[in-house]
């Protein structure tokens, strides 16, 4: 059975991660799930938020917005409005948590590592493909600075995300806004480059779900992991290499 | 093997729920797990948010907060800072979307039901604390003003929430406080009184965790939540049966 | 002439103090005024307001809320709106100044004490029952890091408060929310243990009063901290003889 | 004995009033106390809050503000740390229920007032200096509607205020600003034409007092608004025999 | 005399404009000046602000933002602070300014398009390159609603806009931000089609200029603005002929 | 061909500037154009922005406000709404930079002098009155503590501003409130006391204008600038010599 654009169930959309997109940024990537697009960009400051001052450790924080006309109809710009959104809160929170999951932050030291993940083009999954792409721009982020440090490289392993739903038809893969306003049940699984879990969120506003159709959503989960993990491992080059590299 | 408390692993804390605890609230409870206490209030508005004028349905909104001294050291008071953190706009949405889970929203007709979540005291689990003394709110506010109406009940099934951590020595029910800072995985789940999941929600910020360790969480998770679903039978008495009634 | 609760018109409503309501402040009660029930939590903070630096003397602030559903309709969460209505202000900073009064911010040192006032349940005379019980919870917390210490005890005498007011049938103590509603002048007095005037606030914004009036409310005022000042002793218990202590 | 400006104890600084400071306000006076300078506007709007709406009632609404180098030194602008300080809160509140006492919000109807309060220069006594103004401006731009209607005149009766202090010297009337800070007790008083109070507001941070030094102080206080009274009604010249006129 | 990038000193950047650049918005394109990058979004929305209610006029309102690593250093993103910065007033009031000059309100009716200039990299001009790209967004919104309609369309002429300054080595045209930094005086021209000014920003912060330089400024950026218009006009390729046209 | 209020087309209003109009600022004047009058109050404090620290310049930053009832209608306050509005911002920028460009900064050393421009009455033109006063009180300011000093004067020139518009009538000098509001370009001129440009503005929103009209208006202005920079001079009498000395 196929879908409106003609992918399978468990079949991703065409994935896009163009590196070094902005030319200001230590690491920045634009990624594009389809049609969704997001610009990733990470910054290195060098100072470490207070409960961290002193302790040697470094920190990553992400921050995620929505351009005003990347979604069907224009949304409140949120600094025009004056605050953030609940949504926003909740997924740049999820950002952050999801990479600093594989990152070494004694490794890093005390610095703090900026996500920037800013929607321009919003067709579903926004907040799994800045997960995916704002990888890739804090690795190469860390590695301009780490060059060709001996010393071990703070990332200690890949890391992608992607969304799943069930839909009345059945279970689905990556989907997109059309699909995501049917689904029943929508599962975000963040997962490692050695096949563990990071993150699993399933919310069945909708509707409820069982262990079982949980269990299958992880598994098509995980299936478009690979794939994204082998497609950031391509965008990086011989820089892939260093990530998990102890030294 | 036992805990500080003396609990099992698999051992909810001490559970309590007083109702009616306010005089002026349509629905309201003290809900305690331990020495986590949380205020739940339910109001009943005749109105609904813009975008679901005129559509016949209703809607159910969570707002949570923390008591500036119900943690270890005084957190400072939302109000004064003039805005809400990410993890109260994180909190508030997961509790809104759990309990809308459980709401038939058309037969509730075109009223909004507040439910606030005050955190009196905070020992691990005031999330999932609020969640399952509001459900418990939301019931008395409901049947408040549908007394012997022969028409369906809005609430479809019961609702509780527990968390349930992957410690250094092993799976735990419950975490306290002190257990969940040295929790390596921590998982919330959200389940109905037939048993299906409406959300869960694994998180590995400190480490990860298999699709094994996660099936053992919610194992644990689903056992704890049956010994909470009894408790808010219990404690709704007669009004119990009205849940899932229809018509 | 009696009152809707059966009380006499110069008569308290019942009045109860728990000390160490909460586990984490360092004092803390509820305090129930009939059916106002009020939380004060007491923190000490190991520094001062920028204009105090280095001055050797200390600070006491207060902040006050009601939560949502402690009025007979709900009123918007000051978190979310994103401000503290004009009426909050007003009284957190009533709380402060009278709090102020009785300590002696030299002998405390370069600490700010905290006082948190939260209001459970909003039946009237929220403000004054913020004063008398934020008065124990202030002791407590200074005893707790002065202990049998020789140095004088920077509390300097009881602080208690009361409102009272003018009614179509004449002067009432202890006013509930349905009184005050039909009240023409309402004072609320803060007094001392000694039986000085700290704060005298008369307001008739529905009518006015005259010299005689005022001091008609005065006296029937000063009876009804008399009772307050006992129950505090009470509540206090051998803590009590530390006030006014000059080491 | 005198003051550092000869004055005696109970007497009042040089007061002015000048009518019609503003081209476009329906009513509007500087008013002087001495060097404090405050501009009142009053403002005819054809609407009600909503809590009047269709109650046939109007409303009196007051605004106060220091103008950032009304003071020694400059204190920060309101509008640009994006919130009005507590101290703000606390005066225009107490502005808008003083004015509201002599007006007949039913002979008023729906409309609201508006008294714009912003001080140009503050040595002391804004507070009173602002509502012995606004209450002049307030009458002004009730006439601008009424002229010769034979209906009653909303304004019931004239008001002014004056504040007092216990100095370690005694009690004295009107303090600047240098008095002011070394007050151990300040009293600000609002009075009608009639003698009557309507708020009493005394005020102990750094002392306490007694009923006897209350009484001193509001005898003192009651002078001196004697005289603001009479000011007040040279100022107004003809339209002054308009407030209390039943029609 | 040539510039670091071997520009004439009255030569343009590479200019290009993409138009359709956003999936969802009325129109959208990316323009780029050198390595200034904007995307402009058109919105239309069938209403207008409170004072045009009812008139039978529309409006165009425009919002303009940076990334937060479109610069050199991260700036900080406005929705997290809480508040947009004074620089992003200014330039979004020039920007709507600038479009509405152009606009015919009466002919658009009571519509608003918004306008959203969203800088994915700044480097120098990105006020002047927003006007430029939003003319091209705005021309293919209204032309989305216009289609073949015989009435008048409401865009009256065409618009552009560009920077010019006085450096140590004389004036240059459209400055990167290199030369921007060493720019002793700045100008933004907006200019009509037909070769009107709209809008003429000299500022010498750093110095002052005479009228001969402000005439030889003009004169510089006028020949810009030429090339920017024919650009313009290959851009939009037929839809061009609509602009001007009535009817 | 004359106006309303008499005056010829190249005619300023009468223009007063009043000294020394505050009793705390270190320079401070009541700026009048006919019924136009601004507060203008110069602070210095001991400290700059972030971006200077250690670097051993000044730093000059505006402040403009309008009084609520300083319209014909009034404007809702800044400060009670929480935030200002795109015009004060832009027009406070506008006050600061040009200001700026007639400060020595280095000679002025690590200091900031505020300049709060605060508009009592708003007839047309507050902008660069403010300007015009501002200037004066920023002299008297710096002349408070530099005295006799034999170190060069930190102002550089004199600095005046002043509006003129086209009308259908023509081009008229300095526009009150009511020609503002028919003018079809808007130019505001800032220009030293050798007769440089500093800011030049000119808008046309609801038309466009032609280098010839531009340097009409020009002329005109510049003219109008020279009247008032004699004001300022004779305002500032012997003073005035230090303008521009070098040591």
């Amino acid at each position: 059975m196929t879908r409106a654009d003609g992918r399978a169930t468990n079949e991703l959309r065409k994935v896009k991660i163009t590196r070094n997109y902005l030319k200001y940024a230590e690491g920045s990537v634009l990624v594009e799930f389809g049609d969704t697009k997001v610009i990733c960009a990470a910054t290195i400051e060098e100072k470490v938020p207070p409960f961290l001052k002193g302790s040697g450790e470094g920190w990553v924080s992400a921050e995620y917005s929505l351009l005003p006309r990347s979604t069907q109809s224009r949304n409140v710009r949120e600094a025009a409005r004056g605050k953030q959104t609940g949504r926003t809160h909740e997924i740049q929170r999820l950002i952050g948590r999801a990479l600093r999951s594989v990152i070494d932050l004694k490794a890093l030291g005390e610095k703090t590592i900026w996500l920037d993940c800013d929607v321009v083009q919003a067709d579903g999954g926004t907040r799994t493909a800045a997960i995916t792409g704002a990888f890739v721009a804090l690795v190469d982020a860390i590695n301009s600075i780490w060059g060709e440090s001996p010393k071990p490289f703070p990332v200690k392993d890949f890391l992608a995300a992607i969304s799943v739903g069930i839909l009345p038809a059945g279970v689905y893969l990556d989907l997109c806004y059309s699909e995501d306003s049917t689904a029943i049940v929508d599962l975000n699984l963040v997962m490692t480059g050695s096949g563990q879990f990071v993150e699993v969120q399933g919310t069945g506003e909708k509707g409820t779900f069982s262990q079982e159709q949980l269990n299958e959503m992880l598994a098509v989960a995980s299936q478009g992991i690979e794939v994204l993990l082998d497609i950031q491992k391509e965008t990086l080059g011989p820089v892939s290499w260093k990530v998990g590299r102890e030294g």
